[in-house]
Parts: C-alpha cells; sequence; structure tokens
C-alpha cells in the first residue's frame, strides 16, 4: 500500500507547469531525509557528460527531464498499470558528480547508487552520458544481471583516443570484463549506422552478447525482438538501459551521436511495453542532451520513456482493458 | 460553378511567399462584404487560448496557418479533388475574441460562426485551443451532429482546477451535455498517453461514444478505422475536429500538450482521406501552438491538413488517377 | 544572524546546472514548513498569463527563472551586497493559479502572499504577467506604498476589448483606484515605444505619479533618475517592480509585448544598484515569457535582476571596495 | 483630412495578433482599387532577394513586417507625431518580382513603384534586398533626390562574380551612374566592419558623397551626424534608405551580411528622428531576413522603423510634449 | 587498392568535431592537385539556390554537409560496403558559382564537373537547389543514363513566373528536351503533396518516365519499388538524384519546399540500399537548407545519404552479415 | 613581403559561404607542410571544453569560428590595418586534444604549440575553454610575458569540485604559480556578475595584477582602460587572452557562463583596437560555445574578434584615415 507522501502533486490542484520541478512531481528525498527507508524505487539524476566523445550536454540531462516529467500522469493508458499507487516512488535527487575529473565523478555516482541500493531502492538513474552506466552497475551488488540494451550503439567499442580507458563507447566492454553484467543473458536491440568495423559486434560475439539491429528488429517484429530478450534474461535479475539515441532523430534530435534511420517513438514506446515481466534490479534513461534538443521534444519523449521503465519496474498493475 | 474571384492567387504569377497572406490565398470576405452570399465554405481563424491548461500560444494560430497556408496548391494529388474549383471558397477573418475573459470570447465566436452559417456557409474553423469548438457546435443549429475527434485526448474530462466549468480538455463533456452532438454516432481516435485515469473513457462508455486509441488504429489498420468512423456516422450530418496533437510530436511539435507515440503524417493523412464520403456540416483544425512549432513543420502539416479537410468538404471531385 | 540551512546550495560541492532546482538553489518552504517564521524574504512563483493581452507564456516564467537562478553566486561584485548573509531567504513555492478563470487566480494569489506577509516575510514574486501585480499589492497591507515602476509601458490603460475590467495593461490604474500605491511617492521609468495616445500619461498627471520615459533617463543621467525616484519615494514603504520589457529586447526577447530603443542590461542593472536605500515591503519582476526567450538569455537576466531585487531587500550590506 | 477608412484595425476591439495581416493593419489596396488616389503613402512589398551576395532570405521580409507590424500602435511616444491621422496611409500590396531572373524581376518593381509614384503616391518600399532600392530609384521621376543612407555598408562596391553588373552590393554606384540620386546632397552613415579595400570610400570621394562611419557617429554625436546630413540635403527632394545591417547584429541578427560593432536600436531611432525635416520623396527598409532572424526581433526592429520613416514622412505632427 | 591517402582522418586519432571539415574527412583536391588521376570518386559542392521558387538557402548547403559529414564513420553496417576502402574518394571543393546570373553560374557547374569527368573522376554532388543537376547532365559525356529520381516533386513542370525558363521546378523537363537522360529507363519516386494540376504527370507519361507516389510506393513496398526502378534501368549508366525533401519533413525540415505525409529516414535509407546495382555514372544530393534546418538533422541525413550513395557508386563491397 | 600563397581565398571569385572552410580562408597548412617555416602567425584550433565547469560546448568553437571567419574581408576599415598583407599567416589546424582526459589533452596542446614557436609562428589560438590558454603559456617559452585579459572573469579561483586542480576557472592561478605570466605588467579587464566572495581579486592583489571591472571600465573610459593595460604591460612581451563573455550576452549567448551587464560589442572592439602597441607573443580567444549561439551571432563576433587580434599582431599597418 502507498501512502499521499508518495503521490505526484496533482494537475487538478496545481497546474502542471507550476511549482518547484521534481522527477515526476514526486518528493525530494535527499541522503538523511527520514522516509527514504520507505522508497521502493529512485529516481537518481547523473548531472555528467565527462565520458562523451563527440557533441557534449548530457550534464543538462536530469534538470530538463525534471521539468518535461511534470507533465505526466498517474496511468498509462496502453497498461493499465499505476505505478504511483503500485510502488513508493521519490525523487533522490542527483549524485555529486564533478565535471572534472573522471574517477571522481564516477566513484561518486557509485556511492550514491550504492547508498540507495543499501536503503533498500531500486534506481532508475536518469543521465547523463551512457559511462554513467558503468558506475551504477558497480553499485548495484548482487549477481551479475543480464542486461537489456535499447541503443544505436553497442558501447563495446575498444579504448581509442589514444588509450584513453573509459568513455560513453566502452562501459559494457568494461563491465562485462568486471563481471557486472551476466552476458549469456544480455541483449542489445537498435544497433544502426555507419561503423568503425565489425570490432564491436565481433566482441558481442566472443562474449555471448545477442545483438539486433534496428532493420532485423524491423523486420522481425517488435513484439517477437521483446520476446527474444526476455527469453534470453529468463527469470534472473535484469538491468534496462535505454539510450535515447535508439529512437530516431527526428523524434530525438536532443542527444550527442544520432543516427539516422531509427525507431519512430511509437515503435520505441511499443517495444518497452513489450519488455514486461523482466526483473529488474535498476534501469537507466541516459544521454538526453538538452543544448541540442530542438524545441525540447527530446526531453518530453525521455519523461515518457522514464514513465514507461516505472511501470516495468512496478509489480503486476491492475488491469484496464483499452480500446 | 465557381467565379475567377475566389480561384487562390497563382503562384505562377506572384511567388507563394509574396503578397497580403490569407488563407490558401483566397479572397478576404469579412462580414458585410457584398460577395459572401456565394460562398459555399469558409475559413474563419479562432485566435483565442483562453482554456488551454498547459502551454498557451494556440492564439497565434489563425496567423501561422494563413502563412504556411500559403504553400498549397490546387489539386490533392492523392485524390485527385480540385477543392477550390468544386466550391467558392473564401478566407472570412478572425472572430473577436477577447484574450481576456472566456465567456465573451466564447460567445463572440458563436457569433461569428452563427453569422457564416446564416449566410449558408459552412464553416471550417481554425485554431485557437479545442475549446473553440464548443463555441463552434453552439452556433451549428440544426440536428446534432456526430462527431470524428481525431486527437490523442478525449477533451471529456471532468472540470479541475477548483472547479473551472470550461476548459481545453472538456469541450465534448459539455457539448454532450448541452446536447449538440449526437453520441451514438460519435467515434474519438488517436487517444494515447499518461492518463490521469478512466473518467474520460467511462464517461465515453455512458454517453456512447466509441474511442479508438492510437494503438488499436495502428492494429486494426487506418483504413478499417475510417470505415468504423464513417459507419457509426451514417448519412447524417457529421462535424470533424482535428486536434494537431493527434500526431506524433516530431511531426507537430508546435502544441501545447503533446503526446509521444503517435501516427506519423503519412498516417494522419491518410486516415483523413479515408473519411470522405461524411456529410460534414462544419470542421476544424485547433491546437497549433506557433511559438513552440521549432522551424514551423507544424504549420506546414497543419496547413496541409485544412486543404485535407477542404477536399473532405467538397462533393466528389473528379476522378484523377495517379501512380 | 542568518542560519547554514538558508544558505544557497554551493556551486563548490554541487555543479550548478544539477540538482532540484530551487529559486538561488535555497531551501524550498512551502506552506506549512515548520521553518517559515524564521524567513525574511520569501521568493514567491506567480505561474500565470491570464491578464496577457499579446503573447502569452510568462505562466512558464517561474520554472525558467528558478532553473536560470541557479546560476547566481553569493556575492553582489558591484556593491559588496551578499544578501544570503544578511537575510533569511527562501523559496516559498508558486501559488495555485489556475489558468482559466481570472478572478480565481488572483485571489488564490492574494491569499498566498497575504500568507507569507502574516509570517513576517516580505515577498519578492516572480511572475507571470503584469496583472499579478495588482494581486500582490492587494495583499501586503498597511499603508499605500510609494510604486517604483521600470518598465516601457505605464500600465495604466483604459480598459479594453470591449470593456474587459483587468489585464496587465491596467493593474496599476486599478491598483490606483483602489488605493493600493501612493501616487505622490510614485514613479515609473522607462516608457517608450508607439502609444495609443496620451490617456495614461494624462492619467498619470491626474494621479500625480511622475514619468521618465526611456529618453529622458538617457538624457538625465541613470543616477539622477533614480534620485528621483528615492527623492520621491522618501522615507515611506515602498513597492519596486521591474517588468522585464524595460530593457531592450535584444537583452531580453522572452517577453510578451517588447518595445525596441530600450537601454541595455547594464544601463538597467546600474539604474536598479542606484536605488539602493528604499524602504522595500516587497518587489518583483514579471513578464518573462520563456517561449519567445531565444537562448534563454532572458531568463539570466531575469535571474541577475532578482539577485539585485535582494540586494535593495537585504540591509545595508558590508562594503566591498572593487577596482 | 484623414478617413476612417484608412485608419490601422485598432487593437482594442480585435487583439494585435488577430486578422488578416496588412502592414501596420492599414487596408488592403491592390494596383486597381478604387480608392487608390486618395492614398498620400503607400507600403509596398519588395519580396525579393536576387541581388545578394552572401546568406539570402530577405524575399520573405515583407510577409514577416507586416506580421510584425500590426503590434504598431497609433503614436509616436517620442515625439508626439500620429502618422495615420495625418496622411491617408495604405498597403499597396507586393510587386511580382520572379525569383528566377534579374532584369525581370528589377522591372516589374520598377513598373510597379511607377505606377504608384503616378497615382500621386510616395512609396516607403519595404524589402526585400538593397538592389531593389535601384529599381525604386529608377521609377521615381522627378529631379535626382538627394540620398540619406544608414547602413553598415556602402552599397558602392565595384561589379564581382566575374563582373555581374548589379548586387546588392552596389546598387549606390549604378544609380549614381543612371543619374539616379545627386552625390552633393547625399550622406551615407554607418559603415564599419572589414572592407574589400577603399575602392568604396574613394568612389564615394569622387562622387562627392561623404561618408560617416559608426565609430565617426558616435564620436561627433548622433544629433550632429543627422544635422550634417540635413544640412547637405537642403531643401530639396530627399530619398531615405534604411539597411538593417546598421544596426548592431544584436539588435538585428535577421539580415544577410551582419556587421558587429553595430549602433543600438535606441541610438538608431535616435538619428532617424532627428532627420526630421527632410523632404521625403521615398524611403524603404531593406534587408530584413526572417531565415536568420532568431526569435524575430529583427523584424520587430524593422516595423518600428517603418513606423519612425511614415513619421518623417508626415507633415508636422502635432506637439505632444514627453517627460 | 587504395592508399592511406584517401582515407578519411581517423575518429580515433581526431576527435570527430575537430580540425578543417572536408567532405567524410577526405583528402581536399582541388582543380590542379598532383593526385586527383588517381581518384574513382570525387565529392563536388555546387553552393548555389538560383533556380528556388520559394525558400532559398540551399547555397549553405555543402558546407552544412561538410560538418555533417565527419560523423561519418568506415564501414556501412547494414550492408558492410566500406567505400573508402572499395575506391579512392575525395573532396573536390565547390564549383564557383555566382549568387547572381543563372547562366554564368551553371556554365561554371558544368565546367567543373565535366572537368572532374575529364580526369576519371565519377561526380558525387552535392548541391545546392535541384537545378544544379541540370548543369551537372550538360557535362557528363557518354549516353544519356536513365534517371532514378528520389523527390517529393517531378521537376517536370513547364516555365512559370512569366515564361523563367529554368528553375528547380523543371531540370529534369529541360534535361529531357536536351537529350540527357533516357526516359525510357528513368524512375520518379516519392511525389506526393498538392499539385498545380496534372501537367507535369502527363508530360512524364509523354516522356515515358515512370512515376512512383509516395503512397504507391508505401502500398507496393519499398523493395519492389526499387527493383522497378532497377529493372527499368536495366545494365546502362544511370544517374541517381536524391532531392531531401524525398523524406518527411519531421527527418528533414532543412529544406526549401517540404512536403508533408512522405517516409521516414528509415524508409528512405532502405530504398536506397535496395537501388544497389545500379551502375552509376554520377549521383547528386540536393536541396538541403541550413537556413530552415533546425536541430541540424537535416544535415545528419544527409551526411548518411551521402555516405550511401557512396556505397552504391562502390564495386561490390565485402560481405558482412549482421543481425 | 608576403606571398600569394598566403592571402585569403577571394570573396570576388568564389562566394563567401563556398569552398572548404579553414580560418580566413587562409591556407591550411598542419604539422610537416613545406611551407609552415615562412609563417608568422599561425591560427590554431583548441576544440576542447573538458575544464569546463558550467555549460559545456565551447569544444564546437573551431569549427564555428572557422566558418564564421570565412565572411572577414582584408582590410580593417577602423584602423587601416591589412593583416594577410603585413604578415604571413595561415591555418595550422586542431590540436588532438582528447575530449577524455584531462592530462593528456592539455599535454597534447602544450606540444602542438610548441611545435608551431619552434617553427618562429607566433599562434593565435582559438578555443575551447579557458583552461586551454594554461597550456598555451606553458609552450611559449622565453621570459614570462605580461597577460592581458578581457573577461568577464579573473579565472584565478581557488580549485573546487572537491580538489580538483584544474579547471577552467583558474587557469591564471595555476600559470602565475608556474611563472607562466608576469603579474606585475598584467591587468584583466571586464569583471563583473556574482561573486563567490573576494578571494580571487585577493589573490589578483597579492599577486599584483591589476583589475579593472567591467563598470569601472565604463567610468574610466575605453581609451584609459586600454591605456593603462598598455602601461602596466610596457615593452616586454605580453599575451593576449580574450574570453568571448567579456562581452554582454545580448552580443555573445554562445558561451557556457555568461554574465549580464557587460559590454557591447561596439565598446569590445574600441578596447581591442587601443591595445595597438602591445609586443604580443601570442593572442588567444576562447569560450564561443556554439551549442548555445542562438542565430550564430557570437561566432560572427567571434571572427571579428580573430581579426582585430591579427590586426594587433601585424606590424604597424599602412595608414589609412577614414571618416
Amino acid at each position: 500500500m502507498t501512502d499521499d507522501f508518495f503521490q505526484p502533486v496533482s494537475g487538478i490542484t496545481l497546474a502542471r507547469y507550476a511549482g518547484v520541478p521534481t522527477f515526476m512531481r514526486l518528493p525530494h528525498l535527499p541522503p538523511g531525509h527520514p522516509r527514504r527507508a520507505e522508497v521502493d524505487v529512485g529516481l537518481i539524476g547523473m548531472p555528467w557528460d565527462g565520458g562523451t566523445s563527440n557533441r557534449p550536454g548530457a550534464r543538462h540531462g536530469p534538470r530538463a527531464l525534471r521539468d518535461a516529467s511534470t507533465m505526466i500522469r498517474e496511468m498509462n493508458r496502453a497498461t493499465g498499470v499505476e505505478p504511483f499507487k503500485a510502488m513508493n516512488i521519490a525523487d533522490l535527487g542527483d549524485a555529486a558528480m564533478s565535471p572534472v575529473g573522471q574517477d571522481g565523478a564516477l566513484a561518486a555516482l557509485t556511492d550514491t547508487i550504492r547508498a540507495a541500493v543499501g536503503d533498500g531502492i531500486r534506481p532508475l538513474s536518469v543521465g547523463g552520458d551512457h559511462l554513467c552506466t558503468l558506475a551504477v552497475l558497480r553499485a548495484l551488488g548482487g549477481p551479475p544481471p543480464g542486461l537489456v540494451l535499447l541503443d544505436s550503439h553497442t558501447d563495446l567499442f575498444p579504448p581509442y583516443f589514444g588509450g584513453a580507458a573509459l568513455t560513453h563507447g566502452n562501459p559494457f566492454r568494461q563491465a562485462a570484463a568486471e563481471g557486472l553484467i551476466d552476458p549469456a543473458r544480455s541483449t542489445m536491440i537498435g544497433m544502426r549506422g555507419t561503423a568503425y568495423g565489425t570490432d564491436d559486434f565481433d566482441h558481442a560475439d566472443e562474449l555471448g552478447i545477442r545483438i539486433v539491429t534496428t532493420d532485423r528488429m524491423l523486420q522481425d517484429g517488435l513484439a517477437d525482438t521483446a520476446a527474444l530478450a526476455r527469453e534470453r534474461a529468463g527469470q534472473g535479475p535484469v538491468y534496462l538501459s535505454f539510450d535515447i539515441d535508439f529512437v530516431d532523430p527526428a523524434f530525438a534530435p536532443g542527444t550527442g551521436t544520432p543516427e539516422v534511420g531509427g525507431p519512430t517513438s511509437q515503435q520505441a514506446l511499443t517495444v518497452l511495453r513489450a519488455l514486461a515481466g523482466l526483473d529488474l534490479v535498476g534501469a537507466d534513461l541516459v544521454e538526453v542532451s538538452p543544448p541540442f534538443d530542438t524545441g525540447g521534444i527530446t526531453s518530453w519523449l525521455g519523461a515518457s520513456v522514464l514513465f514507461e521503465l516505472l511501470c516495468l519496474m512496478a509489480p503486476q498493475g491492475r488491469s484496464f482493458k483499452v480500446a
């Protein structure tokens, strides 16, 4: 049972553009807040883009997504899930990540997530660039989760720029090397665009990660693609990472390395909903870059993705038939 | 038979970006103009957004749509319809709606539409927010028309903001209460996004209005969805209302309450064309909000929607086979 | 003496673009918060533009200004004032103003301000459009303050749009009629642009309000203009209202009714600082309209204006000589 | 005596963003209109940029300026002039200039202006790029006027691009060669920026045109600079051409060849007003390029410039003391 | 075998946003460069929009496309083709086309292309507006190629604007008249939007060119549509022209005459790839207009289209199976 | 004597928006080019923003400035200087700075500059954020130069973000500590905005650097301010660093940490020109951040600043009297 304390500020009593913007208009529970122990899922900002190899700006993502997320209402019209009734959800604030100094910033994020996990909170983390996900995975503890990645890139690239160990191009190569994910239960969906070569696909093959390109996904169908990922993940713990560049830049221009030829927002939401049933120990949305977000539509899409992720993290919602 | 007077200024003789911009480059016939009695369909601006609960700006819609509509040519390539040859169409100007004071503004609009209807003109109204449609319905007279609504929202919501009777969230709830539409012949297509709950869908059920969500429309197919609406509407009078947020925000960012996961513009135009055959006593396009219209693409889409609406209002166009 | 509780979140420990954005990164003390009684000055959002006669959008002002204000540091480099050390300042949240229904919205604002004043808090209100100021003045209580207005318009216009009593064009006409300001101690600075006629200037003359146009201000000098306003205000209570359209649209494009030919931001800040010494019972910044704020520079300027207003409301700051 | 017919649509009865946008909300009197003979000054659009050597887009200027000009009210607050009371002014529509084919387009413009002049109308022409001015000068007839040019360039450049005779870089070189202006009574104000060399300044010297650079203007003072131009022009006919790039790009980004380091809008309007007393046979505003006009502020400034030009063309306005 | 000299600057050693931007980071080989004889395919800019009937700006296309193309990596993930390994490709610079004077500009382009062809280089030309294609076709020499056009317009329109012979609306009418293309082997794909009438379709019928509208393409399927074009083209030489307005404006807002209701970028790339096997003597991408390219997404798409065109021009790439 | 090789591509023969964009349309001489030894002044890009504490994006500065700089003509109209005739100037390309890893990136820049200096080239470096300047100073060699800084911040701040040694907030604190500048001959001009406190000003006092705030500069006059800096610098070597945030954000919105209340572009150029006579061993322009550069006006201003810096680095130009 939930508590009124954990309900979003209603759009009926205070207009949605009004008030201090927290994620989803939920209560703000920074570290030390007395009610953190009651939280089931915590939204945590990762305002950092220090691993970005191309256009920066994802450090501004959490604020823009807080703003856009105040438009989100309580019920998922497509599935009937009401996450705020099903769980106690809160805005836990942002990790204090320095814009300079990669190691310190990632360590600060790992500490922040670890503290939340220690309080029994499953993290829904909001980037920031994709290298943040590595710091989150380091904090989860427990057996390595299967990974479901929705992204136009594998982020399995070898180090580049003269050997820089970590960029937003290789969090999963590093995570696999550190044993933080279970490749055999992992699926990467949405790859497309030009490539440096086959190194990353080859590496996925070696690790045992399954890759489904955008074209393959559209040929096989969205439902079957999601079913494949669910089947591979099985019953164990899963981490779901959603890079906004999974979606075509017409729907998500505000990102650092867009790739044309991607799915529509309708297709993206459909895939997400078809992933219901995973045992999610955490999830994230990354790579929303507000300085490149013409008209703010990327943030609006990102806020909807965050809501769908909350629905996926919720226990079986009450059924509500539409259409 | 039409008259040269009612033909759009040709793009051959005067470049399309030149000249005083009226809707579709048609003659401007404000109230009192001697030739109003010859008009079959009148484009009427509704520059008002006093019912808007979220982002305002639709008051600027008519001007932006006049501007964009000067790009529209004479023939519908997809259907062969030539509305300007089939009917006398004119720009009747804007209703004088005060930006402050809801009752007065709506009354002024009702008066303006009623005057046109009294002159034997069918209105194609250009918003402005969706609450304007209520004022139009009040002016139509005659038996209550069936409603075909293309929108991502039902606009059947209960009053909110402490009981404010009328907002752009409830024109059809109020219209039904006033007996201005025939629910049994009404269909609402395109609903999606997060919801406050099921109140609006439940109310539709009670009234007997049929709702087809975006996902349902895409599963059933565009042609079958349109056929359902046509079948429900039957042979009687119909009013068609097109809220630009029916379309995905990648195609229509310039609106107050966008909902991601919507149809493409190609799908939207296809549905519209498949509605041919309705006995339209009026139609409108609403919720284009230029301040949020990055690059003006929403206005371009809106102008094309207006043209399709004109084609739907035209008597059977001459047949012209393409492809 | 201030309390660490009332200090802004430091930019040293958390990057300025990170965290939940409150005004100036100050603590958020909504109604009912146990520490409100300790607050000296409260920032209160007025997210409403229901009096706007031209381009809307000021309802989005408080959120944009919260965002931009997180860039403000602790000390006024020009004057040495450190307002957060001199007073307890807090973000009191937004008034719950319905976007539809003018009377209710203004009453809700008056109630919100009155509650703050009742708690011994001087309000620094953040618009929203200029009609909000009327609701604030109604809440202040005490003897009518002198008014210092920085604005390109007098906002003393007769009712228009068929007699609508209240718009953002006449809050001060109404305030004078209600005895809420003391005309003899009031000065309006910055008027320019095209005019309907001389009605508003004539009305100012009748009331005894002194008007200083932009051109006159630049000819007389900024210091002398401010001195005139200070002299007229004398020792009694004063209310300072800053309409962002006081500044030229090159510096403040994000507003509803810009007037070209205005002062620079450097001139605007200089005038503000030269007003030091007024006994301010309240102040506001209004008419920042984010949908028209290309590049967000208006919000940055607005945040700086809010900081200068805080400095003016502070007790004599400690002296700090620069350059 | 003026006629109600020639008064702008009032902002009191119809909101300024509403209605079909003509210049200044004046009546639209295309060629052949029965009341053209009553017009004193006619606003004529020149939607053409076929002489543009750098960034195009000025062809869209007339429409954007019509839109922005609907914000202009009736009285000049700075000078008290009320041009719509002092003269019959109308929107004469746009010249039918083909976007391809320079000779034909310029000839069409010359014909359009000549027809207006033949009707006893003084033209206030609205560009369009600066080469349009040549076509206007060809149409004026009568003794060659002195020229007052406000511009950051002399537009006296030799032919370039392999000998193309005419571009927007040389209308006045050509006009002088054709005897269309009187160099001895001509003054060019505002030149600045990088230069190809001294050819254009040398040519001005040879012709006897006086050049006042931006820096010189700011050193000498705005009043003295205007006085110099008035003195040189003397009592004979004068043509005033205002290139929007006279103003700094912070105030007028929407132009093809901006030059930084220019005057503010306040300085620009002050110079214009100080030119009162010239015997203007025509005037123009050119080089507003909407595709580059971030936030539309250039069009707002341009509309104000058009209003000031109307005031300069008006017979001595009634006196109205401000500040 | 290729040469390191002809490899793009690596994104591993120099970040993609760094360095002097040439097309695809390839070497810049202007006329006279000693290694031009080694070039197989040359990218040539056509910075000109003098045939544009509506919104200009395509003259800025080559520079924006150079910038965006630096993001392109070496391998086509969808097909495995590696064009930079398969051929020597270079940036040959821009043709020196004067912005004023149509004949001279087109002649200069024809000369530039002819020189490249004379050096044994197949041109991949980058517009610029579509009239540029006429000048390219004039330079190719050899038997007239079949044309494959991807475009929302036929560009077969009769002269307009008072008889101006050539605009971007009729390059192919003129090319056919000059015998520069082989109509019997030509296919035009993607037509949609409003039409002046049936003149252009009728003319295609007379010539023997096959037209496939957007709706027809989506009904028949992308593969079948491409197969039809390949079949019609047969084994002879083919020229492929890609007008960016082939794609829906949500994906390509930066163009002069967008038409809503078009294919997605994913569909566009799929059609392109399905055209593999044509014997291309040249290709182009035209009508990217940066001033209207909100957020730059059109240039990103355009850069990807250029890459796909290079892949189509490459000899059979090595096979690489994905998904 | 200069060489045609080192002259910019003429705008007469190739339109300024055409061609591969190098700085000022100068020849591109990357390391190893045979003619580097002839270069007097080299423009070097520093595409890096890894020291940025707030809004990133300056890594994109060099490309945007190359683009804008193609608009620069050959002669300084205000001073008559013709730098391309007075010196051999070239575009030396960008330093290969990795976006991740601060130490490596700064070292790479130091190496790049040192190589140029070793070739006898004085560097005009183009940022990139202000921390780049530290790497440049490390490369200059010779006796420590006096510093003339035009900036709204001192960049003398203590380390922050938990002790991160180097950010764009402290290059000059570090440079002084390393003995890379001569404080007694250094002047910092333009400081304004809110401050953390007096630490930076106190540190300047201790070092012996003179600070002139924006307000002080405007009170003392631009000429006297420049004279002070020249006098302090004396006859020895000087380094001039221009942070674009010296100018008000209305003129330069495209920067990471703008401060309102700054000088106009006209005032900024005037100060620069008044610095003529310094013995410049190098100079830079930093902090242009294209993602925030609405309409690109910051890049246009930046290009003009680069040209003025070239003029300051030139030997006594030939005299040319204007106005």
